[in-house]
């Protein structure tokens, strides 16, 4: 069991990360919730492991005193599962003492996440994430949210968890789609902030898709080190937290513009590190030899690397939308070089559309042309 | 002009409190949300103010791109609040750096700034309190929150303020209703904590029911004062802030059981005080002269002494879905004498029936037999 923890002063808090960690009583704190514990999950992830969580819950002095189960997939970030999770936990009489328990993925923990930012002013969560996407990456940073129809993510709260309990052997069960698209998002951490990941990387490929559990305890350690690096310098994400958003600002437009779900958000990442990369070479410096190492290693993970068929202007009204959009202009997370990204405002329109029309094919309503 | 200046390290605020305050284009900032700006307010303010704040706004820099109006009172307090706003913010494509006003009372202040709260994961709000209750009350502390059909302000954050500006000025168009409401506050806060207030409140009722410029400036100086030390101390309401609940518990019970909107809040917290005072007298050693006080004060502002005809057990059942129960045990916020309020957890049930038998009248069923 290796453990990184996250430096934010009275929000600090471990992530714990090896097979067989969601087992482990005692990672779940002595007694979590005075007892009472709210476990959030959906029923595919529930039939594999929720019963094996209870047990080393009720190891730890805590029965769930409720059970959350809701669907799988983007569109379960909802209003709706909302009130569903306020429901049960008010039902249950749950007070600020309790503690929810995040039994999932990216969507299971954002969504349990915002719903312990704001019950009754917030609660505490654990999270226990069961994709390599959700632990390399969501269930780090405190972010939570829950999706609009105009906007991924666009309500929600920075609320840190009381702890991440990573259990790489949970990740024997994911599809094979889902673990590509977790690894979209390690390919990003190193690209963004690390090159000897990169060439960790392009040299262990294999392993990684093979599964194996050295391979993948070492790149979400990595990962979570990274990450959590970065999250200490700037938790609201004024500054350098940005740079973990590369690909994420084409990579929400083609989310959003092929409808939630059709997409995962690592694949669409995927795609839009290659659009941000070759805006790189373009805009920022980087050399071409550089982006030909972003589409390479995305191949490699079976990622990926073109958007679907969409118009540039869908893609540019998508991105002034983008939280990240600063006074209405789009700002992108570039690469000067592997392993070093910065964030750049200033980028001439043609470019963006130069390198959207490159990296997608045609839009339907172009080509009956 | 005075300013309050609320403590909270990098989350600190002022208060600026006197007539005019809402026309001064400086208290807003300099080009308050890089000049985009949503205004939240109701209709019947929005047609008393919402042209001077817009006016100051101007002056500063910034056009409200965005104006929102909410129904009145605590059904306002709503998911479906919440999502017109956020439509109408993600409409006009406001990003993380615009700035929400809320204009009005704490229906207004509340679901202002809990939407300023999760809107794109918090953005800044301002504060512009038209009520002598959210004056001195809800606009201090950063306590935002909608209701949910199972309690009050059982969905929330705390969300600080940028900046509050309270015009006593604009309580000139209060409701008498409202006025005595907001007074119960002011009574709340002089008991729970300053001896010198009551005495003083005891001396110029009349005055602040006359509505005296210089008389509101002092209670709304003087409460948001006594708020802010507590706040300071205890933002995340574990310890000390507990003690501006006094009357609250009981209060809350009053409002839920007689149906949100039916009692205002200030009146159910001033019958909520009279029924602390008596249990105060029976489980925290308070002299009965100094409950008497208590209920002579509330009586002197024209307020509601007792609670409505609904039966102990009900009362219990609602207290018991308090935010304040720790553990299934409900706390509550007794006088130890004028001035000095305590938490007390280990309450006789008894003592509490016998309080609320005293000062409600029977409930309907037990009438009829």
């Amino acid at each position: 069991m290796e453990t990184v923890r996250v430096v934010l002063g009275g929000r600090s808090y471990p992530i714990h990360i090896g097979a067989g960690a969601l087992d482990d009583a005692a990672l779940y704190g002595p007694q979590p919730g005075a007892g009472r514990v709210a476990v959030i999950s959906n029923p595919v992830v529930a039939g594999l492991y929720l019963a094996r969580v209870k047990a080393a819950l009720a190891r730890a002095g805590a029965e769930p005193a409720v059970e959350v189960l809701v669907e799988d997939g983007e569109q379960a970030k909802s209003w709706a599962s909302l009130e569903r999770v306020f429901d049960a936990l008010l039902g249950a009489r749950l007070g600020r003492d309790s503690v929810i328990v995040a039994l999932g993925g990216g969507v299971v923990g954002d969504l349990a996440g915002f719903a312990a930012a704001v019950y009754q002013r917030g609660i505490p969560f654990i999270q226990v994430p069961t994709t390599l996407l959700a632990q390399v990456d969501s269930s780090v940073g405190g972010k939570t949210a829950v999706n609009h129809a105009r906007g991924k993510n666009m309500i929600g709260a920075f609320h840190q968890p009381a702890a991440v309990i990573a259990d790489v052997g949970a990740l024997g069960t994911l599809p094979e789609r889902e673990l590509r698209a977790g690894i979209a998002e390690v390919i990003k951490h190193g690209f963004a902030l690390d090159a000897d990941l990169v060439a960790w990387l392009e040299a262990n490929m294999a392993r990684l898709l093979a599964r194996e559990a050295d391979a993948l305890a070492h790149v979400v350690r990595r990962s979570c080190e990274l990450k959590a690096a970065v999250v200490a310098a700037d938790e609201r994400e004024s500054g350098r937290r940005a740079l973990l958003n590369l690909g994420h600002t084409f990579g929400h437009a083609i989310e959003a513009g092929a409808g939630y779900g059709a997409w995962l958000h690592g694949e669409a990442v995927a795609a839009g590190m290659v659009m941000a990369a070759e805006l790189s070479v373009r805009a920022a410096g980087l050399a071409p030899a550089d982006a030909a190492r972003v589409r390479a290693l995305l191949e490699q993970a079976g990622l990926p690397v073109r958007g679907p068929a969409m118009a540039p202007d869908r893609y540019l009204e998508l991105m002034a939308l983008d939280k990240k959009a600063a006074r209405g202009r789009t700002r992108f997370v570039l690469l000067e070089r592997v392993g070093q990204a910065a964030v750049h405002a200033d980028v001439d329109e043609r470019l963006v559309r130069d390198v959207i029309a490159a990296a997608s094919p045609p839009a339907p309503a172009a080509a009956a042309r």
